[in-house]
């Protein structure tokens, strides 16, 4: 397995891969990989000749009062775990090589990415565009892999994707979760034992959501409040909890097209995510 | 030569051309051809083995009062021009296939579209960067040849690429003039006799100046005073006239760096623009 630190490496090597055909697989990480990522890396080889993970914690995507600094780091286990799952190659560049100082152009996704974690984090999305289409760029993928998990992360991708002609294919991964529920994510580091407890009551609501829902609920109201009353009995701070049209990330009263129900919540420190795909 | 008016067309030529190794190059235009388009054509084929024109007068970057509607247009005459030069295809989409009805996702330069052209057409070189990229991605091209007339456009194309890391070389073609200074320019038609006349002031000018440069002046104010008294004595209306770094687009006091002396002005309603790079 490749590493590659530098810019010239992995053009050198995308160079290398495309004059002989090879079909190339990216999957973008911030690193620290769970069972979550690694799904993902088994989704890309299925679906390419070489696999390329990308680890970097992208400042750009931070907001000024956010995680970026104790955001949490461990490269050589990153390696190890990448190398196990049959990655072809490590990107893991330093920020300074991927933004020059007077670095000033942007992709600029400005109607998925409004509401939902666009709302609260004014800015994060456009570091996210901006990153995800150098990444593409640079390693001269034909297919990159996200997952569900970041559900508006996906869909804002798959439109910027369409909308600027990028040739392209975005295929959108399954969440996983821990056996317990809690969707996986590097940031449960954070939680205390106690908080962690706590933060099940955001899959808990999320499955009873479902289950209205496949019991027949369109309704907004009784699938979200369900989700609501979890999280706040269990101490939780809401930031949101809403049911969008998966298409347009716009609020549907009723779930009578594709949709998304989608939560961000605090437990102690901790903003954590989470969804369902109602359709 | 193929005439490619589908995206579906131009990604299926894209394909099969980088499934070959065949290095292609883009020009991309407006359309109403003249000896400048025709310039970077040639410098296009020279360095390719297949090389791309689009024509596609881009709504995004045209601003409500400006001149979208009546802006020329004669693709029968492009199209003949274009064989004649030993263009490989034509590509000349339809504005309703380069951007969806809920098209959402912009490229943004913010530092080089401040000035000039930028501060006079606010939005002009969001639509210039974002077609420009989609043209990148549809063409497949790995060189592209942009006309040094609109410097600042080249300038900003050329940040972008190396901002988003874009695989593509991006090529200055020199600035074609009239026999008599006027530099080619697809809105000279819309030059009554008479204001096409007063508009030989701008390149004058623009003459004197690189004269002054070339003899030693340094200073901005006597560089720019030779263009501004030209044009205002033969009656335009000065827009900008302005020594800028040609890295930064910042102004200049002393020409002590690459250089842009960068002019726009109206005659009659006509908007012209005219440069020289002082090196």
């Amino acid at each position: 397995m490749k590493i590659l630190r530098s810019i010239e490496e992995i053009e050198s090597l995308r160079s290398e891969w495309q004059s002989r055909n090879l079909r190339i697989a990216l999957v973008p990480t911030m690193g620290y990989l769970h069972a979550g990522h690694l799904s993902l890396v088994h989704i890309a080889k299925a679906q390419s000749d070489r696999v390329i993970v990308s680890i970097f914690v992208n400042p750009a995507q931070f907001g000024p009062n956010e995680d970026l600094d104790r955001y949490p780091r461990d490269f050589d286990r990153d390696e190890r775990l990448c190398a196990e799952a049959g990655v072809d190659a490590v990107f893991y560049p330093a920020a300074t090589d991927m933004y020059a100082a007077d670095h000033s152009t942007w992709v600029l996704e400005d109607s998925l990415s409004q509401t939902l974690c666009g709302a609260s984090r004014p800015g994060h999305f456009r570091g996210v565009t901006t990153v995800v289409l150098k990444l593409f760029n640079l390693s001269g993928c034909s297919v990159a892999v996200f997952g569900r998990k970041d559900a508006q992360q996906a869909l804002i991708i798959r439109r910027m994707v369409r909308d600027l002609n990028v040739p392209v294919q975005v295929v959108f991964a399954p969440l996983v979760r821990e056996p317990d529920g809690l969707a996986l994510s590097s940031r449960n580091k954070y939680l205390s034992p106690a908080e962690r407890q706590g933060a099940l009551s955001i899959s808990r609501g999320i499955f009873q959501a479902e289950e209205r829902y496949r019991a027949g609920v369109r309704e907004a109201a009784p699938l979200l409040a369900v989700v609501q009353e979890s999280i706040s009995a269990a101490g939780g701070k809401i930031d949101y909890v809403a049911l969008m049209d998966q298409d347009t990330l716009r609020p549907l009263a009723v779930a009578d097209r594709p949709a998304l129900l989608a939560v961000a919540a605090f437990f102690g420190q901790t903003r954590l995510i989470d969804n369902v795909f109602l359709e």
